[in-house]
């Protein structure tokens, strides 16, 4: 297949912005004729054609919505995007989703690929490698190019849309405070690897929940586990080394591993030490104890994310870009005191 | 948008096969000329043209995979998801997911959507509802357009085209002839509503080794839930009113779900009653106890349905379809006795 020169290379060969590109290419009065002579020859020269996205953004809607999460295996972007689905559903919009695996280049590749199957715009939650990398070109370009694009849960300032998040921060706060009350004193965080906006809000709420009730913040007390890993071996030590009487979760996951693993070690949950995870999934409603843990409320959360991106597509909105708070709820269960 | 003339639609009109339209507009030898200037002449009056399908087909690669399961919130199908994704990846191949949420009109739908969204081959795994309906129209018409189909784990023996199996029955039955060997005698099956063929495969091991080991075959003893509810009154019921010390579950969540009732009536698992379930997810690793599961190995299954599919895309391969069994594990937890 023969490469097509895109609108970023005529711009970084010809040293202009691919706006200007993109106005000269629909001979735009806003850019000079002489600007316009050269960018049109150098199209021409090389074989430019608009690519899909443009094409049937400008001449029709596609009724079709692209979808980039992360990961598939995960109960919070499954329900994220069953509320999507469902709302576009009632809209009339088709939905289809790509998995970024965590990986820069995947979310590259798979934002290339939706958009070459003709669609109106996108929601999308941000790879932990892009957040890594803080690298957001392909967005903005998909922005530049007048495709709307909505981020959910891992977002980016540096990414002018509209977004939804999660009061991650004020519920951590919540979460911690709550154990606190119960009497609890040493309290843990265990959390993510990586550069998660997600997870840098929570840990931000157990450190002011700490604070503002006159405990101290303890380095030994947080914990940073891979995403995904089958070994048991640092939690082990980390509640054998360590006084800890109840513990924060960034995810169900862990908590549901933590509290098999003290409760190996002979403790009691939540007697010796309390639990509240992240995620309402199946999981804490059917581990032992049944898990204390935050709902994100993720179908709401894609609900709101389609509605925003639906509206703005058939309203044909530019600039003005909204972030949609979702308030997260505690879910009391049998692993917090009452 | 103005719609245009399908292949479907001018074959219908001037009744003649699909194929026959599809040579005609190819000026194949093979169709006579009268045919031929007929055809193209209806063709052209209604302003037909090649769909994207045909034409990425016939003239490049499009290196994109396209495929269709009926539940995102759902490990199994998210497990040979990702075996899919991981054995397209390193060929080379960009995956895009569209859900049909068990509906025939939504699986339908998507197909369409992916095939304009140019891809090279679907993987798919039949909804509920196209099941019930055993309408398969839209799953030939693919494959008589020459795009290579792989179905996997619900499949139908009138769609003609690759295959990736579990050895359903055959697990069904090892299952419950290893509940027999541990002294069970009053063994149930638990199963979904709907006409999959999996959980008709299963109920079919289940008799047979009852069968085979000179057990009646006890209607009372088979309660079929809705896949998705979260009333337990007729799980409550069904345990209350039956003598029952076995019981094998057509998934994870309806073990999960039994065992948190008989436990809750006062019963021991696995003393008073064991529990086999199917899919291998977290779970089945972190209930109390530890459930007893079929592993279906989903990733192997993605893997082996993304192999098949790359090789008939690369290979240009016709006929000569092979289904490939997968052969599940019984892995032995808590849930039952040694």
């Amino acid at each position: 297949m023969k490469r097509r020169v895109t609108l970023k290379q005529i711009a970084k060969e010809l040293e202009v912005s691919i706006s200007t590109v993109s106005k000269a290419l629909k001979n735009s009065e806003e850019i000079s004729k002489d600007t316009k002579e050269k960018i049109q020859a150098f199209a021409k020269l090389y074989n430019y054609r608009p690519n899909n996205i443009a094409l049937s953004l400008k001449n029709r809607k596609t009724k079709n919505i692209g979808v980039i999460i992360p990961d598939i295996v995960h109960h919070f972007f499954t329900t994220v995007f069953r509320g999507i689905e469902q709302y576009a559903g009632e809209k009339g919009y088709n939905v289809m989703i790509c998995v970024s695996d965590e990986s820069f280049e995947k979310e590259v590749l798979n934002m290339e690929l939706l958009a070459n199957g003709s669609i109106d715009g996108f929601i999308m939650s941000l790879s932990a490698e892009t957040q890594e990398k803080n690298d957001y070109t392909h967005l903005n370009e998909v922005l530049k190019q007048g495709i709307p694009l909505v981020l959910f849960d891992r977002v980016s300032e540096e990414v002018l849309c509209d977004k939804v998040i999660l009061n991650d921060e004020e519920i951590a706060y919540e979460a911690v405070e709550y154990m606190i009350h119960t009497g609890k004193r040493n309290i843990a965080l265990i959390t993510t690897e990586g550069y998660f906006n997600v997870s840098y809000d929570r840990a931000k709420g157990y450190q002011t929940a700490l604070r503002k009730n006159g405990l101290d913040y303890n380095d030994a007390l947080v914990l940073t586990l891979p995403y995904k890993s089958e070994d048991d071996t640092d939690i082990w030590n980390f509640f054998e080394n360590n006084e800890i009487d109840a513990v924060l979760c960034v995810n169900e996951i862990f908590a549901i591993k933590c509290m098999d693993v003290v409760q190996r070690q002979g403790k009691k949950v939540p007697e010796d030490i309390s639990f509240i995870g992240f995620t309402n999934g199946i999981l804490s409603r059917y581990s032992t104890p049944k898990l204390t843990t935050v709902a994100q409320h993720g179908e709401l959360m894609g609900e709101t994310a389609a509605r925003l991106l639906i509206d703005r597509i058939e309203n044909d909105l530019e600039g003005n870009h909204k972030t949609e708070v979702i308030s997260a709820t505690i879910i009391h269960r049998e692993s917090t005191i009452n």
